[in-house]
């Protein structure tokens, strides 16, 4: 049980998102958990993605997996919750669940592991300890 | 000048929307512009894109123009209005303009042309009476 | 050890791939692993997306996993190499590895587990037997 | 009738490129046009738009327009030709044409009008003289 604070946005689907299918193309998926993690690191953590750029530090994904159980349409609300479940030396790894808003019934989950890296080179960073406090709530 | 009312819909800027210029990508306008349009006909004119599909028509864009003033940026919201401003026999003409919502200046104007069509064979199709009047707002 | 065949597909970046990172975005591998199985689908198996839809048949992903070693950017060709690794009752897991084709260095890996479904109620579907042979090179 | 001359470059459809109309989204075409110019900048004028970034520079879109032919669908492949109309102070109109190219048929046609930056600020700027001789082929 991860002993992170659970965060939650949400993400109108945009007819854009739609394939061939006709419902939310699985790409997107990625995309809404990444809106999400933004808008969270900024209303949530209080330290937005600009906070990290201004130090020449970004955010990359190292690896992630989604599973996906009900497709999203147009005129759904994606709610994604994310909850981080492991601080480590070089990256986070963030738990996700996404919802359709109008029911709570979950459409996909999985994680993103997340890897600090230096902005202009790419490469990974020790996460410094003020960011590390900010991410332990 | 327009006879035809104007609506406004909010569309909040996605990271998957950046490009490498750090700015909105110029294409994702055309999304934002698109994304307007279906929250309106459901919300404003009260006939869903579903209402068309239903009856075997969809939407299709003849033709576009669209001018940018200012780039927007990640954190920004899309403030985008649109209006009829010439309804045809198979089609309607839309003015749009894309605000900042935050101070509310102008990051983009333009057009886009649609033409009604056979959702199976793409073939322009006379607006229905119903549609017309629905439109006439 | 797969008793299946590899195919590999070339997949150019396009400049809306690239993000703010200036590196092609994370979700579009997996559309880059989509367009390599549309076109070896096609082109490898004699049995195009196409002939899936005129049987009211489609395919959608249950699960994947990516893993990301070095970003691809602005200039690079993915080369894309898919291979079946297990033919379940409804179902098809997919291996991939992403190389940057100018010097075959390994840019992602991971694998996307595919259920075939009914194209309009998005049911799974019993693979045919006519599919299951098709897919057993 | 333009004294510059014209390149061509083929860009494949892809299946993240398909709409719920199941031909490829109207935004789409403003990126297949991205794609063609970057090619051709590196490949026809012997200038990518690295060398532009290393010198402090980008080109971004003041305006664009698109007219709407024939939808390309799955399995379509984009001949994109594109020529410049008119090279100004501080910006480069460009006419463009998308064929099919199984059959030369128009898919689309318009023109982008490109300003010049400064890749920092985003403010307009001269194009140097080495550019526009670059460019006046």
């Amino acid at each position: 049980m991860s002993v992170y604070s659970a965060f939650r946005t949400l993400v109108p689907v945009r007819p854009d998102d739609i394939d061939m299918n006709r419902h939310v193309h699985n790409s997107k998926y990625a995309d809404y958990v990444l809106a999400a993690r933004y808008d969270q690191m900024e209303r949530c953590y209080g330290m937005a993605m600009d906070a990290f750029l201004e130090r020449g530090l970004s955010w990359v994904v190292r690896a992630s997996y989604i599973e996906h159980r009900r497709p999203l349409v147009l005129g759904d609300v994606a709610a994604v919750e994310t909850r981080i479940s492991e601080i480590r030396k070089h990256g986070v790894k963030v738990d996700f669940m996404i919802e359709r808003e109008s029911d709570g019934r979950t459409a996909a989950r999985g994680w993103f592991d997340y890897t600090l890296v230096c902005a202009v080179k790419g490469r990974p960073q020790v996460i410094p300890d003020d960011v590390v406090a900010v991410y332990s709530v």
